[in-house]
């Protein structure tokens, strides 16, 4: 994800692995051992439910948010385009992808900048938070967030995904204080998001002590990095040795009960494996307050905003008749014991 | 199931989706995970045995129930009859479909009038709890129960299949003082009747609080309506939508423990995804006192009153040989501790 | 297999279904799920291991037992021949099928009489307990225990497989009374066996008040009587009844521990589903004092007594290495704790 | 594993079955079920990362040890050799396989003889522990450590294996005794190890009441003897006999609890079934010192250093990957709470 300077075509690695090959983490999400309770009589009308939140300064119309996903390139800026566009249109949220292109080479920061095609959407910068140990401080932070006119600025955290890159930046050490620095100095919002191996008990009190405002989760059961750093390796053995790490991780599920039980003040935002509107509203039901995907929607904005719309409205579709068959009127409903881990007991 | 007007072969669809369709639900009804007690000594002669109980004001000879399912058509018309004449000749319940086509249609009323065949069976009415907020009222409900001379009132609550419905009625607030209504107005019992994805126990409290005399769970595992209207929708986004839905619900088994659990006091009738005789003889000893079937009642109707009698016969030669291999010479004996679930406690 | 005498071929048809036909219960046995404690240290020679014991007044040299099973053709002859010669040899435990032919037709006794080849041996009478309630009393005991020279008599009760029968036996009640009336006046201990549901505690409960000395629990895992049925009826719907008990009965393991738990005084033989000397002595381990088989010896004696033989001593090999890796000297000592069930607690 | 003199070919034989057959235990290692707690935040740098460690006198730079397994002929000498210069090399630990051969035909010692390739590495002697019953005492203990200037003395304990083989050595009783003698007479520490079963609480208490120093659990989930045994035996009733145990003994996971629990102060080596760098730390992580492979090194070993020493550093770097992910800086690090058994608790 972060986009080493050396390397310019990274990120266009990324997206053709991506697309072309099978980058599925071991693991799932762990969201299908959730199921709903049906209520046969709602007591509710359907065209009553209403998804729409305020957060972070902004109003979201539906709980889904476009994962940050990409710029840097020429085609990274279609693709940008076409989802602020159909993410304007649907009221959602979006991120852009590591910004270090933008920062490190300001003629390529207009791939980023899709603020123009989206003045209402909740948006989100962003960088990786191990810069802050290679000389990125608050002046880079700033220039991220102003790049695009974003509302909070996602920092994220992909320690096993540098290990796996030769020459990877891996001093992680002091990086919470660090952390704390910018939530201090920034502001707007600060959010920690990993980037596919979610977060356990005492990453989230280190976060929460650091002053984040919200966690996106980004847990195990969608893509794996490690696998996606093992297509992309030559040498044989440091492949075998990504591919090792494939059942790695907190799957997504399990990580956001672990903000919710650690930090239940801190906002929560899921992201990892989420296959469909089901999987967004379980994450709404376990205490997140936003779904994320990425594939799903770099896919769709590889063909045209119509299909990207079609997409959205989709998962919009599915989550207010989740909202309906549940009795739930709007988000706090759905929180409200609407869901239950089988072989578990209610929530 | 409600029979829109505007689509008078809406049933027929129904009937051919789910005689060629896969409709299965992604659920099973969780009846598989009980056994029952054997006993090597059962101290009973079988023909001892006696399954008959008075039930509604009726007798019935074998707790067997032809769940609701048809009418409205010529076609539904000779089904209903073939179920009746063999439903008489073996003394077991039964139900009509939906009753909206010949309450609003009366020239089709025919289709339903079955009570001829049958003068001394138990016989369910069937109108679709929903539209109580769209113009039905005790008038409506009692020109359903009068059309077929019915003993008791079915009102069916299909909330999710309504919302995957183009224009589907989905207007369901309120509906439990409605009920209540109805069920203060009519001589006749009330049942409350899902179609496929049981209750939960806030809808089986309101249910009890308005007064119904029973609950006919109908939980998942069995014919899956969202995938019946999956195979309807032309819109590729709305079946998708719908397609989403493949295993939503509440099991058989759980939904019928849930209302033994929460008003042990109402009358409990099981369906959803009972396959023979042996699943039957579980959800009597789970509480219920019918087990309902529908699918395999349509494709024996379809054949001959012959072939029908020929699988009421086979599920009560099957109920008989598991009382008699439990020790249970009738109905309250099965439901005496003779099942238990399968790496769980007694009952 | 009671052998109604109108049918005299039915000994004939069970044995040629048994061998051509997959006549296997839906469940297991249970035993899959326990596992010996290993011992790296057992601090014993194998050689000094003794499986022998005395049991009902004979010395079984290993704790195997050869199940009733035939009798009654001149086939049957020849098995139980080679059969009694293979245990007199090795000095294990045999019971011959049930003996109503040889009862009603005096000619056929020849068939089960077997005890000039096994003078040395414990050798088991065998009728159908049903019988006493269809006329059979204390002389007709007597005589299968005189035909024989048994050390033993066992009542099987076989409810299930009779109400699966075209005018099966199934007057069961009062049963309990009459077995106590055999077991007061016949000087020989009586054993309750199944063959092939298991005993539940209530049932075990009634035997052990009515004075039987054993429980063979011939648990369900291994032959399904109701499979055997279904290959032999001709009705079709008879024999979908008898399919639908393919999944019947209480699993081996778990009526072993039934009867340890009921009546810890009450010897226990062990049957269903044992498929080598492992499950053997996974059965002695949870305090069984036998372990029958049925079919894998009927298969070998249809070939040789040395074909037999190479059996017995396969079986005894293993029980002796699970002895000495155990570090069990003896019987008592391999049922001190040498067995555990997984993701359960020791014994 | 011990090597009769009278068969000089067995360990050739071993070794050809173990690279062309199939002799996998039937059990799994159990490793599996556990998971490492994923750090977002690791607060480390990863080339601060210290996999080094002093044991038993010796400094090993990475928990890795390469199994006991060969000697005797021309065949092992090499092996022997290949794998002592990759270690000497990485600064991992090595053990030889059973020297008995050496012993007993002092022209053979020459292919257990690495110390000159390997001066620094911490080395295993390795003789059968029940050969203290067969006349062995502290001279040839003695011997077998000085023939190759070991650091410890493993005892390997196989008494299942030894009980497969026509004429194995199966006089186990007073081992513990004899093992405590050769504990208080011998300079260096002693390992009791033992070969693919595990050990159990009795056995580790004996263990550690006798003297030992250490445990190498070599738990089920790798190469199973009997299989091995299975693939050796002619007679074809002894093979079907070794067959029956191919899902004996404790797996390895389950092995290393099992020494904490009893003897948490007894060093724990591990090994049985470990496949990769991700099981090792798994190992690490439940409390062992070492983890040891046999199969992978025997095959790199064939074919060069080289070879040999690039599965070491693959192994080294998943090891520190996993270090790093998880926040833990050296050995005692990351047995602190690391890891955890999925549907379990903590650790
Ligand atoms: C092509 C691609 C590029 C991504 N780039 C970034 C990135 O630059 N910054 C970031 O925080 N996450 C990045 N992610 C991770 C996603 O934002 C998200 O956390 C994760 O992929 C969600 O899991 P899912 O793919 O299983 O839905 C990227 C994901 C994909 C698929
Ligand atoms: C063809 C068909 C039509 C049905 N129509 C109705 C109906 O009009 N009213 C109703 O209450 N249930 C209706 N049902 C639902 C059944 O009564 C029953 O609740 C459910 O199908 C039972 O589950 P099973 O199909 O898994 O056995 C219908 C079912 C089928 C298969
Ligand atoms: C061919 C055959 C005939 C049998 N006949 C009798 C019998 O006459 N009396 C009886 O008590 N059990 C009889 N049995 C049952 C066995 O004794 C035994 O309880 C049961 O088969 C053991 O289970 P298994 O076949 O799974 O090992 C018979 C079993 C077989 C396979
Ligand atoms: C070819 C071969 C030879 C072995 N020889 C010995 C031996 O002589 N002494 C010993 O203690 N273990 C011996 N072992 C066992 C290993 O040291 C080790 O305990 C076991 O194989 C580890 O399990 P794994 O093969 O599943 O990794 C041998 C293993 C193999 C594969």
């Amino acid at each position: 994800m972060p986009d080493n300077p050396l390397l310019p075509n990274r990120k266009a690695d990324q997206i053709r692995i991506n697309r072309e090959e099978d980058v599925q983490s071991g693991l799932t999400s762990g969201l299908e051992h959730f199921r709903f309770h049906h209520r046969a009589l709602p007591e509710l009308d359907l065209e009553e439910i209403d998804l729409s939140q305020s957060l972070l300064g902004k109003t979201v119309r539906t709980p889904i948010l476009i994962s940050s996903m990409t710029g840097g390139t020429a085609e990274a800026e279609t693709i940008n385009r076409v989802l602020a566009q159909a993410a304007q249109e649907t009221g959602i949220a979006m991120g852009v992808g590591s910004q270090r292109t933008g920062i490190e080479h300001p003629e390529l920061a207009y791939t980023f900048e899709i603020r123009k095609y989206a003045p209402d959407i909740l948006l989100f910068a962003n960088i990786g938070a191990v810069q802050l140990n290679y000389g990125y401080d608050i002046d880079q932070c700033k220039r991220a967030v102003d790049m695009i006119g974003a509302d909070a600025l996602i920092l994220h955290l992909n320690a096993l995904q540098e290990a796996l890159q030769p020459e990877g930046d891996t001093r992680f050490s002091g990086l919470a204080q660090r952390i704390e620095q910018i939530c201090r100095q920034l502001t707007l919002p600060v959010i920690a998001k990993e980037v596919g191996w979610g977060f356990s008990e005492q990453d989230i009190r280190l976060l929460q002590n650091a002053g984040v405002t919200a966690i996106d989760v980004a847990g195990a059961g969608g893509t794996s990095w490690s696998q996606v750093e093992m297509h992309r390796l030559t040498d044989p053995r440091k492949a075998r040795v990504a591919a090792a790490f494939q059942d790695w991780g907190i799957p997504t599920a399990e990580a956001i009960r672990n903000v919710r039980r650690v930090a239940p003040d801190l906002l929560v935002i899921a992201s990892g494996g989420l296959k469909n509107g089901i999987d967004i509203a379980k994450c709404i039901a376990l205490g997140a307050r936003l779904g994320g995907m990425a594939g799903p929607f770099l896919k769709a904005a590889s063909q045209s905003v119509e299909v990207t719309l079609d997409l959205i409205h989709e998962i919009d579709d599915i989550l207010r008749t989740v909202f309906f068959a549940t009795g739930s009127r709007n988000i706090p409903a759905l929180q409200d014991h609407k869901i239950f881990e089988e072989g578990g007991h209610g929530l």
